[in-house]
């Protein structure tokens, strides 16, 4: 894409009402726009990350064999009062809830996440215990009534999120999927850049069962506290489950799984087994914020010139610059060459100094930069940057490519 | 897909609490689930359509040049209460808001249009006429507190709409992009199978200008009434601007295109001409509900055994029935051979009778039926049923992938 089509801009100041480095580098850059405290809009170049995180967490949860759908936001009352043995409507038992009213005065709520409707719709399709396992999931924007946002996007009031959950027979058919969910996550954090700052932890599984599991991403701006138990393997665990003789580390939660057992199927989802007993479906669930994790990869990876995407998630493959007027016939080829071999470029064709175009393509972070001045013309060498350690070298076109194809 | 893993099953009746054709038939093939009226979740074989029409909404809307980005659902009193020169906030004038409240008591909305918040937005981008004209969309959900909800997902008190905002310096430069969106709309129209009965609609332009234009599908599910004015070029008139004497048809509006003027402009969102005048952007706003489209494609295209998807929108490309154990090896062999070739294929390999799965394949609707019984095994020649036409003919497996990627 041409950047003087790009409706954003770059802005050289932190925005006055922002304290998280993740929301002052992605306004600066012109990744999301505020609408007011955890409540963000994804600009172009915020929504093309977004939409990478999506294919590389929808290629993992397809692989598990998730089946996709999408659940509604509005949702109805009766459901989470009472009917499974809990009542998560009431606002003294969930204090996040967003309502709302139909002009009957019936009231509805803004989903926050999904086991009572997932529950309820699927007592009309499992009957057998022919019809499970399964899992589904979606990407769908959760709200949260949050008392305060000042993370950025790594805690939004409206948020898109991945969740998935997963129906089973017995709990050793859970625990056997439980296991192989924990692996797909570990391979998300590492394709996305932040495996190695990323430890399975075991934390407190709430009111479902005695333990849960968290991915925690080493972050100042974390809001927990874990202890490192093992490097090698990458596993902590939360300072909520005991005291420890060990480093605090601050960390991000970027992801979590939950063993549910029946809490949300007693008394309604239900199955017969082979011999003929019924039984309550063995529920999980499986979450991981793709704003939050956008924001932890910002937050992880960023230097003091700005944003430093790894190529898997980048909004573009290559930050292509114009410095002249007489180099810009040469950059169009480049330009033309790299997206006819479907190459996504940002190409920087604005009238501009070459320090600004520098300092903006820091600033966004687009993992290669390939300038073309008018020494370019002559030698028709490309001057190649890498965002992430700052190496140059030059190269060929041709070269280049091969380089970036391997 | 292999059909005994989709966790969906058909129902041969009809839900009792539906009235409209297209939610009757979804809801018993397995494509969407009620969650109360007007609010319904999209089950697997409901998203593969849903995604098939953003792809082709989408394609058109980059065609156009239109920069995709995301904005929230939650809206902010104080931008659609008096930053323009309207009040929106007020119920008096919008009477579908769903609201609701911070924790800190200040009221939220939620967005069922986005032209304050986008105005806003791009008053820190836009300054000079060389940053005009561009355009934005999204496909976001949108929230509309409707006093009744009864025609399926034709109209939804929550949906998934695409909508685009133009923003041009002068009202010539609009007229030219509002021609170009309406090839668009039409191309949409045609790829997804309505475009027969599809029709250019002159309409009330509201309090935005004299006229706009909508997109009308004939139906008797429509609300709308229709006169058509000119069959061959597909053009009519909506009977609220005006008494025709010819033949009153229903509608259904499939898609809608404004010119707002500086409606949404006026006084906040401005630039400098060439002669350094400061003037306000003149903007249009474009709407496709995808869910409605879908609803449309079903109330439209459908007969009495079930729905018929036109091929670009069906969820799968092809339906493959194995119909007795001793066919399965086979059956297998043709679904491994088909999906190897990147076809999307429905499998169903399910313990059924033969005539369960031909009602089956009927209701849901996918274009092209593959048959694998016993006489198969000896012929190796596949039944081939057509889905809209009912013809059926028999060919080897390579001929028929020869004549589906024509």
């Amino acid at each position: 894409m041409r950047q003087s089509k790009l409706f954003t801009k770059t802005r050289r100041e932190a925005p006055k009402d922002e304290v998280s480095k993740n929301a002052i580098l992605l306004t600066r850059a012109g990744f999301i726009n505020k609408e007011r405290a955890g409540v963000y809009d994804y600009l172009p170049l915020g929504l093309r990350v977004i939409k990478k995180l999506e294919d590389i967490v929808r290629e993992e949860m397809n692989a598990l064999g998730g089946q996709e759908f999408l659940m509604s936001s509005l949702q109805r009352q009766e459901l989470w009062e009472k009917h499974f043995n809990q009542d998560r409507w009431n606002d003294k038992n969930v204090d996040i809830w967003f309502k709302t009213r139909l002009k009957d005065g019936s009231e509805l709520g803004l989903a926050f996440t999904h086991e009572e409707p997932i529950s309820n719709m699927l007592e009309q399709f499992v009957s057998s215990y022919n019809d499970l396992p399964f899992s589904v999931y979606q990407f769908q924007t959760k709200f949260r009534n949050e008392l305060r946002a000042q993370s950025g996007i790594l805690r939004g009031r409206e948020f898109l999120m991945k969740d998935l959950y997963s129906f089973s027979r017995t709990p050793e058919e859970h625990d056997d999927f439980y296991e192989r969910a924990k692996s797909a996550y570990r391979n998300i954090f590492n394709k996305v850049g932040i495996g190695d700052s990323t430890y399975l932890t075991k934390a407190s599984g709430g009111s479902f069962s005695e333990f849960s599991h968290e991915f925690q991403t080493l972050s100042l701006a974390g809001e927990d506290t874990i202890y490192i138990t093992d490097e090698n393997k990458k596993e902590a665990e939360n300072k909520e489950i005991g005291v420890k003789d060990l480093e605090e580390k601050k960390a991000i939660e970027v992801g979590n799984i939950f063993t549910l057992g029946t809490k949300f199927s007693d008394p309604h989802l239900k199955f017969k087994d082979k011999d003929g007993k019924e039984r309550n479906v063995f529920m999980g669930s499986y979450g991981i914020g793709l704003g939050r994790l956008m924001g932890t990869i910002v937050e992880v990876l960023s230097d003091d010139k700005g944003i430093v995407w790894p190529h898997e998630v980048s909004p573009f493959d290559v930050h292509l610059l114009s410095l002249t007027d007489g180099s810009k016939v040469f950059a169009d080829e480049v330009y033309k060459t790299l997206t006819s071999q479907s190459f996504e470029v940002l190409y920087d064709d604005r009238d501009l100094r070459a320090g600004e175009k520098f300092a903006d393509a820091d600033l966004i972070g687009i993992p290669k930069r390939i300038v073309v001045g008018d020494k370019t013309l002559e030698s028709k060498m490309l001057e190649i940057k890498d965002r992430a350690t700052g190496e140059t070298s030059e190269m060929a076109l041709e070269d280049f490519i091969k380089s970036i194809s391997l």
